[in-house]
């Protein structure tokens, strides 16, 4: 990796917060080249001639050169010193099947994605390192609390850069900021992932709740209790010191929860109301990380057996179809 | 008084968080009797004919007897065991102003005030203590988190009874429970009575954001700066081993600063849009708690020196006129 010179970052996904990465990384004014990856050819094609992603964030104008966006992902990491993975957990190892643990040797990676490998039940860092060799120290993770369409709209966000290198954290960091981002610096990745995983199961806790028709006085109760089943959580699978309250996790859990326009929130609605998963899918015709996120959670907890009544009553409902209605009477009288 | 018989429970005041008291008193199902006290001779009127509160929460069905419902606050208290407060705080020297120390001797008070008494600058407890004797063990908090308007369309609600008895607190949570109320019980009426003030500041400084074109990401990252500023503060007042994540710091924060209908959102938001104090006091035609809270936790901060870089720049626009922009741009730097 060229120390001295203009970095080369790659971005590694086409949806709206690998869109919003793209904006913040070129509106910053460090000197850096970026790369863009993206499956879809279509897609490619439209940026490349008309600077607009055309299926998000289609209002933000894309300053990356058109020769730098490719769907040939091999190429890009090849050339590339840090590689931010920004595609949904669930398609991760399809995204990466070809690449190997050479292509990777010696490059930084950074995850944004919020989420649990399928069937390996691991958090992206995790996962890279058993199966890519990458150093933990060659690992980071940026979190929010962060909509992407609140960064299209130049609004004033926080992000988290974790890395167990926190030099490493802040020159990321660095690259990231602009007049609409701000930035900390985290050596906490495993509360970090986990955090921004968890949050999503909350957020369809909350819809389920709002659903099956307790309020606001409630749901204030449910998040109490949320980011304490998150401190709870994370102090198990990984004890260090760190303070629950900071934006990356308590922040991080409100913006998600308490959004009216979150997937998770929306399913969630749509299951305490009496939708069946797979009609509350179909008709939102989209997935909900929340719903993969609480069976891999609930895989992993398996073997710490942390008391996460949220959590539980989740998965039941999804996953052990039981009534919503019930599940959460039981809830609430776990709650405090 | 009389441990064995009936208590005899004085409600004092008349808008929409006492009527909520009076119905989750008068559903639970210990027995015992209500009086109500409220200032306003019309209402008690209207009350005893119509069973209706005309002015607040009028949905609610009043089962308080006819001749339990007087103006007559001296009369009342005489009868009671507990005195249940419940009157804007900028108001309680003026509702009290006829009741002396023998009248109040031996009487459980309870709070459900979320203020500080205007020039004297201290929570209730204090208050109550310093001028009425109150000893603090006989002294109670209810807190929410709890919009009194979901009480009346009975949606499950948790609310926090604190007293440095801790029976006693189990006493009178055993009086407001029902199927639709649920209580958790504290020794920490300090930290209980000053987060219920600092929501409201905090609920100001959300409208404030908002008002100014702050979206949801940065109010994420203000209200997990807000819940570390009120542990600090009440760290520094009150130093005893306490989870400010508990629903009545943590929950009772998030249900005001989230709220849409909040008073105090309202107010800020005004502020943030351009209102002068007094223009939006006038247009609103009530009071936001916030606004005067900022004020005496200014002046009790004097003696503590908590850096509290929200509650600053929402006293600082609201009393030394500063631009709103300029403030909040000011206090995004010091958030994290």
């Amino acid at each position: 990796m060229d120390i001295q010179g203009k970095k080369r970052i790659v971005v590694v996904g086409g949806g709206s917060w690998a869109t919003a990465n793209i904006k913040m990384l070129t509106d910053n004014t460090v000197e850096k080249e970026i790369y863009w990856w993206m499956r879809n050819t279509e897609a490619v094609e439209h940026i490349q001639q008309y600077k607009h992603n055309p299926n998000y964030l289609s209002s933000v104008e894309i300053k990356v050169p058109a020769q730098n966006i490719s769907t040939n992902l091999k190429q890009l990491i090849a050339g590339g010193d840090f590689i931010l993975l920004n595609v949904p957990a669930a398609f991760l190892k399809d995204a990466l099947k070809d690449i190997t643990v050479d292509d990777l040797k010696g490059k930084k990676i950074i995850s944004a994605i919020k989420g649990i490998v399928p069937d390996e039940n691991q958090i992206i860092g995790e996962f890279l390192h058993q199966h890519y060799q990458i150093p933990f120290e060659n690992f980071l993770v940026i979190s929010g609390p962060c909509h992407a369409e609140e960064v299209a709209l130049e609004k004033l966000s926080y992000l988290t850069i974790a890395s167990r290198d926190t030099q490493l954290a802040a020159c990321f960091a660095g690259m990231l900021q602009t007049r609409y981002i701000k930035t900390n610096i985290s050596d906490d990745i495993y509360g970090t992932e986990y955090a921004a995983v968890l949050k999503n199961i909350y957020a369809v806790a909350s819809g389920i709740c709002h659903g099956v028709g307790y309020g606001d006085n409630f749901q204030a109760v449910l998040i109490s209790n949320a980011i304490r089943e998150i401190m709870h959580f994370v102090n198990a699978v990984h004890p260090i010191s760190r303070d629950i309250k900071e934006s990356a996790y308590l922040g991080d859990l409100l913006v998600t929860a308490y959004s009216q326009f979150s997937r998770n929130r929306t399913f969630g609605n749509m299951i305490g109301k009496g939708y069946t998963v797979k009609s509350a899918q179909l008709e939102m015709n989209m997935v909900a990380e929340g719903y993969y996120a609480v069976n891999c959670l609930h895989q992993v907890n398996k073997q710490y057996k942390v008391n996460m009544p949220i959590c539980n009553a989740v998965y039941a409902i999804l996953y052990k179809k039981r009534s919503p209605v019930l599940e959460m009477q039981h809830l609430a009288e776990q709650l405090t």
